[in-house]
């Protein structure tokens, strides 16, 4: 099983299970989705960050101990990632960097696109000079603004003018674009390269999980 | 179609196509696979790397004049992979650096097992301070070394003094080891992680390759 963090709290079993559900279907590996305690609005600043990071550890530690042989912190910001990798003696992969190592993997200049105005700091790191700009769509802070067809339009904007400015490659900093099926929307109107987060954490849990489980059949 | 580059001169189809076998079976992508010519011993060291250069960008052309959506540099060294980059329009992957970034999504401590002495270089660039050793397995300095009982033996040898020294993750800095099924051998002989880099670089170019070929489908 792999054990999926999400770092917002929801009692609605759809929303706690968007991220599982993709990494189960698009790669067929098990799944666990669990999210920390008392953050319903997630994590959207260094406060809310610093209130999870603890979360994250004890939520970590609950599914080793229940079982998973792999966890995944499902959020864009990797939050917690070194805590949690210091407190369990599974692999731990988060969106953020699995994005980044994604995109850095074919050399490509990056365009980010987010939902808030900073690129993560994680990524920003790890892509260093491959990062060539960074974008939010306009008017969009959250990704219930996305769902609409104006806020689809928005997105697709955003992305022409990334690539305008010299971008080759699409990596999403949120992990909402994943749940509103942002990337192939993107792929198909624009024939871009798009990194989604989810999309990339679940294929190095999954290549990483089938080795862990020895569940090396055909991928 | 995925453009596979051999960096070692062959006219047995076998040989020329064991990586891209691999590449085809485990993720269920289309291969091509081409070899650069005039090095039936592939490269070994600057000189013969720096012979192949030209030959890797000329290859490479010429399979994304042949249609080829994506090209794969199956050598661990990444040889010549800026130049090539610089001279396609379409995306790149290398073994030794999609070994590396594999390794890095997980944050655990490396050690590399090659047949030479020395990490090659891009690899020592991306892995950092995770690159905790390297070993190169005792008595081997060609793959065809380790075909023999004793020969696997040297290498779960020297897998395990790495993990003695500290290593969580074992990642492979020759192709080699891919063809000879060395990882298997490894992850169950010693419950370790193993990066194989034809594994990765396969794992990379099949995610990107889906996007490209609008061939999204369940993986």
């Amino acid at each position: 099983m792999i054990g999926v963090i999400r770092v917002l709290t929801t009692t609605n079993t759809e929303v706690l299970e968007q991220h599982g559900n993709i990494i189960a279907n698009r790669y067929g590996v098990p799944v666990m989705s669990r999210c920390i305690p008392d953050q319903p609005l997630g994590i959207f600043n260094d406060e809310t960050e610093q209130a999870a990071a603890p979360k994250i550890v004890a939520l970590g530690r609950s599914l080793e101990a229940e079982g998973c042989k792999l966890l995944v912190i499902s959020c864009a910001a990797d939050p917690a990632i070194k805590q949690l990798r210091d407190n369990v003696s599974i692999p731990v992969v988060g969106a953020g960097s699995a994005a980044s190592h994604m995109a850095l993997s074919i050399g490509k200049k990056v365009g980010v696109m987010g939902i808030t105005d900073e690129v993560p700091a994680v990524m920003k790191n790890l892509l260093g000079d491959l990062l060539v700009n960074s974008i939010r769509p306009e008017g969009v802070t959250n990704t219930t603004d996305l769902m609409t067809p104006a806020g689809r339009e928005k997105a697709t904007e955003a992305a022409r003018k990334l690539m305008e400015q010299g971008t080759e490659v699409i990596v999403f900093a949120c992990t909402g674009f994943s749940t509103i099926g942002l990337a192939d929307v993107l792929r198909k109107e624009l024939g871009v390269i798009v990194i989604d987060a989810v999309e990339a954490e679940g294929l190095f849990a999954s290549a990483l999980y089938r080795q862990l489980s020895n569940e090396r059949s055909a991928v």
